[in-house]
């Protein structure tokens, strides 16, 4: 599966590149906050001399937005070619006195390393370079050629990639890509994604006077810009958890029995997810299990609301306005145009008097699905079979990859998937978000093999 | 009505009096945040020091909360006692790029002075120590014994006030007293409160998840506490302004026809509302006029709502929490508590699955009424019309007035009326806040008055 010498390689050397993994996890790369700009850039510089010392020709491309990262090193006119993806942007931190540890302070507790990018995603993304290290160093090349694209927008729904990569067709040319930016089904259950949900998310805005008024002296006879939201709000899905947006599931493609069966098979310990989290009940869609619900089935969820003086304020007021960001995760074959369109006629038509309503587009991607059988997934399940001791299972995200949708659409690549080498309460997105130092030595050890067996078994390139 | 020379004197000293006044809103006195209760104490020793310098007897009284300040002036065992209240501190200024000018950095500009208190309440205040100024200045002694209540946290609900009047009966014992703390009917029509509805505000938790989840993850499966608080705020009205908790409705006492017929004559121009405040429609309780919605039947408003990601910060995720303020403006004869035991049921009984509901008290306070003909309302309105060329109008405040019933309940004071000199755009609890001179030196003259008519007209003492 892997050469003894490259292993032996990866087992001496993945603690020590802790070191400059946290040099990494310093540089706060928020790519969804204005002030963090320049923190972005600064990873980007970081990781590019980081490419360029592994010896790939590495390039920044400049953008409106963040930059974009591309590496490769395809010295084999016939070999085939593989793709990673993976970003080095990370979610807001969120409060600070939620976090044990400073979110951009990384620290090592208990075989686990603290930082906020700790596994989502750049101590996944730097699986791939000590993977590529470890190989150059044993055998002084690759077994194949490898693309790496590495973005620095991820976070903040990849605006500038579509026209990247439709600009870089020829450029992206792959014969398989593996997107490294999701966490194991379980801790003992790797996981490969072969399909993964769109998103669509608004901003709803509702406004009503002009100014902040004293709810003593307009309570009763103007109406609340707040309660108006709440109300279109909860006219948005119903008490079983089906969406009433008129239209919403016309183009829902329903689960096959096929489908139901090989779910239903899937570990999944209920009582585990509510201790977990904490929570007395799961709340399905109607008529769905919970796997059901998450993997298949279009969700709609409230990310934030505001409205008001801040917490803590006891402001008596009518509020002049009141916010929410509201997405939905699609299915194929669902556009997030049409649903986008549908959700502001319908938001239109249940509001109150008094107030306006606008609704603002923040992120869409398409959904998609990948076929099981392709080449990548069987490769890249072997290879994590031997890596992590277990053969990963093979389920649909409820999450968006829309960096797949955009390489498929894009490039003509068909082999795509979604993985990765964290645990389920690593804690992505949330306070304290860590990656365990075993997951991460696998994860590198995982990379490599997927190499050498594409190496190995990859037929001819079939790429358009 | 008010001596000649005592006119003169304030006619020729109240544009000066403004640069003290603009001394005393430039202390941020902001009652309800934590980081300014040194201001607030502060706001308090620079108002002693002045009801000192006119030779009050003027004390701080210390209590849990921010400083309560008392002063008198009874030199005469028989004269009639008027007590005056106002507060000293000040509403949040909310978000500081709303202001033109900074909240505490006052300016004069086209005969209006700019502040976060301008007109609520230290600017009206400043009316009756600029009164008693210019009596004692001219007659070296005022024509009635005359109490100050002036309070540190009107603006936080009043919480420690209850105790302070309660222990303080012997103290506070007046034959009449007048809140001045509100704002005309109309620019060009003062107004006295009879009454004012009680408050209850209480905050509304909803707890999912121990964390937030990223919501491509638990999307379908885990309730969003968001959408629940919703659902919850969207079932406390329907969609004609009735609240629906069960029972709210059972105390409250109903509009007489009289009560309906005199408010219906009372000027109430509905466009200039709707023009000032930007609002495309306004929306009473269904079977009652916007005044007699404000005025005489209970409300209910979410003051503020918070739950996720701060704004801008675009995180997918189902927050771990989500929180509002909700108030309630009561009218005789419910009870707080009792709506508060009310609410409690009513929002557990319709809480969703998977989340759990925590609701807290913040303010309660008791609605009132004062009868019309009582000597109070008869002298000021007298007066009132003397110092603004304009007969004031009758009305009941959509307002709560934590401080009469207080005064009520604890002195037995019968004859209390709340009222005040602003224009209703004045903009309290609103950016850019202000309070044009000529109101203000109306307000002395009123203040001045009203002490004369009292003196020469107000029968032997009849509280308890």
């Amino acid at each position: 599966m892997i050469p003894e010498a490259v292993l032996k390689h990866i087992d001496s050397n993945y603690q020590r590149s802790i070191t400059d993994l946290f040099e990494f996890l310093r540089i706060p790369s928020v790519s969804t906050a204005d002030i963090h700009a320049g923190d972005v850039r600064r990873a980007a510089g970081w990781l590019l001399d980081r490419l360029k010392h592994l010896g790939l020709n590495a390039t920044i491309y400049e953008n409106s937005g963040h930059p974009i990262i591309y590496a490769e090193l395809c010295p084999y006119p016939d070999a085939p070619t593989l793709m990673f993806y993976a970003h080095y942007d990370v979610a807001p931190p969120g409060l600070p006195e939620e976090w044990e540890t400073p979110p951009f302070t990384p620290v090592l507790k208990q075989g686990r390393f603290f930082a906020r990018g700790a596994v989502d995603d750049k101590g996944q993304l730097f699986t791939i370079l000590q993977a590529i290290e470890a190989i150059l160093a044993v055998d002084g090349r690759l077994p194949l050629n490898v693309k790496l694209l590495f973005e620095g927008e991820e976070e903040a729904g990849s605006p500038s990639m579509e026209s990247f990569v439709a600009r870089r067709r020829q450029m992206l040319k792959a014969d398989a890509a593996i997107v490294i930016d999701i966490l194991k089904y379980r801790s003992d259950l790797p996981a490969i994604y072969y399909g993964a949900k769109g998103l669509l998310a608004v901003v709803i805005n509702v406004n009503g006077p002009a100014m902040d008024v004293h709810s003593g002296i307009y309570g009763g006879e103007v109406a609340n810009p707040v309660q108006a939201l709440c109300h279109i709000i909860d006219n948005l899905k119903d008490s079983g958890g089906k969406i009433l947006i008129p239209g919403f599931y016309d183009h829902v493609r329903e689960m096959t029995p096929e489908e139901r069966y090989e779910i239903s098979s899937l570990p999944f310990d209920e009582s585990a997810v509510k201790a977990r989290l904490g929570v007395n009940a799961l709340v399905p869609e109607k008529s769905y299990t919970p796997l059901e619900s998450v993997m298949f089935r279009p969700t709609l969820d409230v990310n934030s609301i505001s409205g008001g003086a801040p917490p803590g304020e006891s402001l008596m007021i009518i509020p002049a306005t009141a916010s929410a960001l509201v997405s939905m995760r699609l299915v194929p074959d669902q556009s997030p145009d049409e649903i986008y369109d549908l959700l502001e006629d319908y938001a239109c038509s249940i509001t109150p008097p008094g107030v306006r309503v606008k609704i603002k587009k923040q992120v869409s991607n398409e959904p998609f699905v990948t076929p099981r059988d392709s080449d990548v997934v069987r490769i890249a399940s072997r290879a994590m079979g031997y890596a992590f001791g277990a053969r990963p299972v093979l389920v649909r995200s409820g999450g968006t990859s829309e960096i797949v949708s955009m390489i498929r659409k894009a490039t003509g690549v068909k082999d795509i998937i979604v993985t990765g080498w964290g645990d389920p309460g690593d804690g992505e997105h949330s306070p304290n978000e860590h990656f365990s130092l075993e997951n991460y030595r696998r994860g590198i050890i995982a990379t490599a093999a997927i190499m050498y067996e594409l190496a190995r078994e990859k037929p001819p390139t079939k790429s358009e």
